[in-house]
């Protein structure tokens, strides 16, 4: 079993550490990141200019590759033959916030796992559901055992062909979790605000501001599961066809 | 109505020029695009850094708003208020590829429909199948007729709710479509391959490089639809939810 690793919060976050510490116990270990932050990057391929790839070493002295790449590059790479050996599983994080909800096609840790599923590879995406303006460093062993967990299952009894996991893990103590839910996507509430403000040369510049997402908890969703204590796994694919719209559609006359 | 054009492969692109002049007869137009081409770059929400907006001119002299953010900020930008008067519509393109199958999580032209859809304003992609190494300019102008022709049926019988519209257009003069085909998103089918190269210093850099995708072209699909002439309007939903792997993961024991 070999498995990558990766993430879009960069090489040296702490939560791709606990992810590839945790990954080990189930298999060979390669670590593929950005070399920076890429978070909210979205779905990329980087065709118009060329990647660069650098060998590092995570906080525990183990060996990682280090790309200028975004995540999904740090995923296309690996796979298109840049790491000789044939990965069999592909698992992002962990992110330090939550992707439910519309996060999924921003997020570039649910983006890097959909890269994967896209070439044919077992795709897993795990963020942990952080309390807001949490300020002191992360405690990430309770998601990093629940990565393990769901991944074991994935090697075990396979998914779905075009599924991608996104597993979502509340903040607390991995003895305090209510257990696993399987989850349809919930409804974000964004609560973006345009922040304008003016340089020292008196011209305008955008933040885009605003308070972090909240969600609707609803029953059966991502953020119903994660207000409740539950690790919330929703399966996603990458067909995003509306079926139900080409129906309505199907009434247009066009000519 | 006021419409909101806007691209991914920037402000001086020449398919943005045919969509914002034949977007003009049905109402006000506000032309706003990244001052960049943003291929490929997926759903984008800009953070870390503020974002600058100017104002420019496109080529047959009308004013438009150029930004250093990727298509999804320059549809968040005025969306969230940079713009005063309230924006009824918003149309991206026309992207000089098709924007089929998998693309349309890369689609910096599908993302930036997507960022409006969420917003709770009305999104349509359009792009053209143009032919594979095409190197003179392309001619914009049936998929811009097409572009006039969707976004009026839009307007008058309004779209389901979370919908995107992903519009892709034949590259063949107006008189020769075959019609208008409601589809599902089809197979993408890509070819990258790992073209490595050494740089002045005997150091190496890494291509995604390849041949340009291609897609099975199954009836009733997106794809299928272009090979036979028609133009593709393929409904696109944000819930990505695998209903059907939500019964198979149900069976998943933890505990």
């Amino acid at each position: 079993m070999h498995i990558l690793v990766t993430n879009d919060d960069g090489v040296t976050a702490p939560g791709l550490l606990a992810l590839a510490q945790e990954m080990r116990s189930l298999g060979k270990v390669t670590v593929f990141a950005p070399d920076k932050n890429w978070s909210a990057s979205g779905h990329v391929k980087t065709m118009e200019r060329p990647l660069r790839v650098k060998e590092t070493i995570l906080a525990d002295g183990t060996p990682a590759f280090a790309s200028d790449g975004a995540p999904s590059d740090c995923v296309a790479l690996p796979l298109l033959g840049l790491i000789e050996e044939p990965i069999d599983l592909v698992v992002s994080g962990i992110n330090p916030n939550a992707n439910i909800g519309h996060d999924v096609t921003y997020s570039g840790t649910v983006t890097a796992a959909m890269e994967a599923v896209i070439a044919g590879v077992k795709g897993i995406a795990v963020s942990l559901d952080s309390p807001e303006g949490h300020r002191a460093p992360l405690d990430y062993s309770a998601a990093a055992v629940v990565a393990k967990r769901v991944a074991e299952k994935v090697i075990a009894d396979g998914l779905p062909e075009g599924v991608v996991l996104n597993v979502n893990v509340p903040y607390l103590k991995e003895s305090e979790l209510k257990g696993y839910m399987i989850t349809r996507q919930g409804l974000r509430v964004y609560r973006d605000a345009l922040d304008v403000r003016m340089d020292p040369r008196g011209k305008p510049y955008y933040w885009i501001g605003g308070e972090a997402p909240t969600g609707v908890a609803e029953n059966g969703t991502d953020f119903g599961a994660l207000s409740q204590g539950y690790v919330s796994i929703t399966p996603l694919q990458l067909d995003l066809t509306h079926r139900k719209a080409m129906d309505v559609l199907k009434e247009w006359n066009f000519r």
